[in-house]
């Protein structure tokens, strides 16, 4: 491939609405274009990365013993979406094609016939699809893309045990992939999927300030969790000893903030209102939890057990804005309380009526029998679930891929069955593990770039060689660069071929964007010298050789650049 | 990979819902599993044939100097879709993703800033897609499936001679993909898109009665076009001379039979009305056409120039069903003429009232003024609109490919414009090209089968050689077998490797089913002869080699089975 017949276009300006590195130089390089809103279209350079990632995925997935398979599209909805509890997934990617359908159901449909004996377990298959999801990330480029190409593998197994072992084989296999990728450094962080079992799940995250994700680690102990599966773990009963409940007048003062200034007690103190509506029947459910907290809507919807959304209060509805407290509610309204508040006992909330609050609030005794859930969100500072330290950090991190232990919700969902060595029908257990390719590939591009740049990793980028011919319009000059040009792909090199007639800045700087991780350089001088400059990328090789070991060198380092 | 490993069954009978051949194979051998009406899963066989035609594409593809892209999802419908005049296909490809974008839409959006200057003229791009047809063929498998993967290729020209040029060159490269394919005997059709200016277009078709589509075909020139763009050329002015016009009683002879056989005319001189309502205002059209002929509802849309769909006659609307004709008419009917009427001098028509029907009907002379178009279906044995001779057939084929010079409508619709060397604003004109991925694999195994399965072109076959070990019980054979297995991994060769404890004739009708070249087989009679067979799948190899030969042999068929 020359560069001169390299569809797209690539220039020095960063546009003004790339949020994230990757994006700016996607956009700026060639290898992508925006369509609408989180819709790409993907140039040759960025369309060669892809495929090779998928080559490693097919590699390592083979590897441990995946076979590739093609299930039909049963949806436009996102099933990985873990911002909602499994059952909503599960709905939004029924099919108008195959009804009732769910993705994980055409792996089922597909093996169910197969997988009757337990002789046949385990086996894996997995593929590659073009899939949706509902929330493009604005500006973010191809990390947040509407749609994207999606690897997802489901394993099948007779016991809990075997679906582990397979689990612990997948999760190295996935380390490499990443590693392999350019992205070592990815870690699990712990998830769970709520299906009827409470499954075990891991996402794969890059930890950067450049990701969608909020993770929630742990500096001493090393826990890592998503937002949604972290356990907020609050002190015990500080603050206030008991008192009597009294009522006071808080004109104005309709803000946890103004509260706590007002009162003088700390925000742990404090009982914060937040008021839901069910989507089912519109009913008013208000959570309640400490006034340092804020809630977390997946644990609350999880709690809850049904789709909720932020209330729209009405006058009619009887509930005061601003002074909503748990004594004195309107009937007809549920609430629900975080773990935040249980043993805290002495609390200021709101009274139920304008302008007023409660301060000595003491839920067990003034308010009874009350049942207190997880449902806020963990904090930076706060303290970790695993080793009980206030070490927690919340980063933000790009969600690279996720594995899950399914266990058989999906297998029982379509009858799907084995007969064990004892003759009895089974239902058979599964494992779900998915990548997004082009989010990978942008994520390789937030990790390994430089100011000009990315510098793809070898075992991903779109060439392995990129030839520069400096005056390829001087005869002799064109003449070498053309015939090295040649000889590199008869060795069978990745070479992108740039014989432009442009100064060598600009032949550099677009180099740069395409990042291609070995430069060889062919100029009138170093034809008259025969010393050929190799340049790798990532700028740590440097060397001129002698015109009869170019191809020898450039072999050495495309065997030397590690690539995991 | 190990026959005893891969998922999905093999089994004897034909299942009763398969039409075709390739469908009851691809079921009888575990390629593909039916999901829902027209939808399929592939299993690892397929999914092997179908990435070895993809990148017998993308060779070709590159040959001819395309660049592999991917372009965004548009719709859920089918472009190709032959059955509509262009611009409906236009509309029903819309996204609400990218609103107002078609599919070829997504290629001009990607190039329109690149293609600026005419410098970069000529330049091509193709990509890999899953697509959505409408309607699936029921019991034809992957030759009339739902979803399936499609290659689309776009190419762009500064002038309509270099587009030609190029146009000759992806007839080359098609050429080559299809033989490479197992499928030589391709042949072009010619057809014809719709856009604002008529272009030219060619389906490649495969004749055979497994086909979907109608194909006329002159004995006599070699003129192949689809029934849609084929001509229908009728013979002048036979029959009864001019006569008076008289109406006459005919009392439940509603239909075209019953009038020929009481007037005792000849089916040329009768006038047959078809009844369509406009989609948009419900306004009646009759298309009159010879009695002899057929309507065919693509043309007549054409030259209607909007969408129209068989009546639903009411009593309110005055038109009397069965005695239709042109004169007399209620008012607000529309009527078109297909040119077979227009020579004819002596008809019988319908007199619009019930039970009553006119002859000595002259259209001139009676109707006055009329438009002929035409809108009647070429017919077996009629003549041939290139030659003129009474030489054309109508056979049935399978659209494998669809290759169109597209004019200007898609870089106009988009603006795409670049500056000729003369400094003036043009708009580019584009190429399309499509082939069908499942539906190519499933055709080749129509052509290449016998009785007991796919013969697959070594080309695309799933493995190169399918090693049959007899006996892996036994510890000798069991263990030469697997030495052997892992040797030809070594060398390089895609090799299936069956060591069930199954008897010979059931492993042999299994290898038939999964049809892969070349057949090792291993035995402890061969062991103790050192002479083990190697077979072709065609049954045109058959020889004995001494073990120190295997690998030499093998490679050396390997080369000399004709790949095209």
């Amino acid at each position: 491939m020359k560069v001169k017949n390299l569809i797209g276009e690539r220039f020095k300006e960063r546009p003004a609405d790339c949020v994230t590195d990757s994006h700016a130089f996607m956009v700026r390089g060639g290898y992508i274009k925006n369509v609408s809103n989180g819709v790409y279209s993907l140039y040759t350079p960025a369309n060669r990365i892809k495929r090779k990632i998928e080559n490693i995925i097919r590699e390592e997935m083979e590897n441990i013993g995946a076979q590739e398979v093609l299930l039909p599209e049963v949806s436009t909805g996102s099933c990985d979406n873990a911002d909602k509890p499994l059952s909503e997934n599960a709905d939004c990617s029924v099919s108008p094609v195959t009804p009732g359908l769910t993705k994980e159901g055409t792996a089922v449909h597909l093996v169910r016939e197969y997988g009757q004996s337990y002789a046949k377990y385990p086996f894996v298959i997995y593929q590659f699809k073009t899939e949706f999801c509902d929330k493009a990330r604005p500006g973010a480029g191809l990390l947040g893309a509407h749609q994207f190409t999606s690897n997802n593998a489901y394993s099948f197994h007779a016991s809990q045990q075997e679906l582990e072992e397979h689990y612990e084989k997948c999760r190295e296999a996935y380390d490499r992939i990443f590693s392999r990728c350019g992205i070592p450094e990815a870690v699990t962080v712990e998830s769970y999927i709520r299906a009827e079992e409470e499954c075990i799940s891991h996402k794969y995250m890059l930890l950067t300030p450049a990701g969608e994700a909020s993770v929630a680690v742990c500096g001493e102990c090393g826990y890592r969790a998503d937002m949604d599966s972290a356990e907020s773990v609050t002190a015990n009963a500080i603050g206030i000893p008991i008192g009597d409940l009294e009522e006071i007048y808080t004109p104005d003062l309709s803000t946890i903030e103004d509260i706590i200034n007002f009162v003088k007690v700390p925000a742990e103190n404090t009982c914060k209102a937040v008021v839901y509506q069910k989507n089912r029947d519109d009913k008013y459910i208000i959570a309640f939890l400490r006034g340092d907290l804020e809630v977390n809507e997946y644990k609350l919807t999880k709690a809850v057990g049904e789709g909720i959304r932020p209330a729209l209060i009405t006058e009619e509805s009887g509930i005061s804005p601003g002074f909503i407290g748990p004594i004195g509610l309107p009937p007809n309204t549920e609430v629900i309380f975080d773990r935040s508040l249980r043993e805290t006992e002495y609390l200021v909330a709101g009274a139920n009526k304008a302008d007023m609050h409660i301060k000595g609030l003491n839920i067990r005794r003034d308010y009874g029998e009350a049942v207190f859930c997880d449902i806020a969100k963990i904090i930076d500072g706060g303290i970790c679930p695993r080793c009980g330290k206030k070490a927690i950090s919340v980063c933000r991190g790009i969600e690279l891929g996720r594995i899950s232990q399914a266990g058989t919700s999906f297998t029982k969902a379509l009858e799907m069955q084995y007969t064990d060595v004892n003759g009895e029908s089974r239902y058979p257990v599964m494992g779900c593990y998915g990548i997004g390719i082009e989010k990978l590939a942008a994520s390789a591009c937030e990790v390994c770039h430089d100011e000009y740049g990315p510098v793809w990793p070898a075992a991903i980028a779109p060439w392995e060689v990129q030839l520069c011919c400096i005056r390829a319009d001087d005869e002799e000059t064109g003449t070498y660069g053309e015939a090295l040009y040649r000889r590199l792909l008869r060795e069978g090199i990745e070479v992108l071929y740039d014989d432009r007639n442009i100064r060598a800045g600009a032949m550099f700087a677009d180099a740069d964007l395409l990042g291609v991780p070995i430069r060889i350089i062919v100029s009138p001088r170093n034809i008259k010298e025969n010393l050929f400059e190799i340049n790798s990328r990532d700028k740590k090789i440097s060397l001129k050789v002698g015109e009869e070991k170019i191809i020898d060198e450039v072999k050495r380092i495309i065997k030397a650049i590690p690539i995991n």
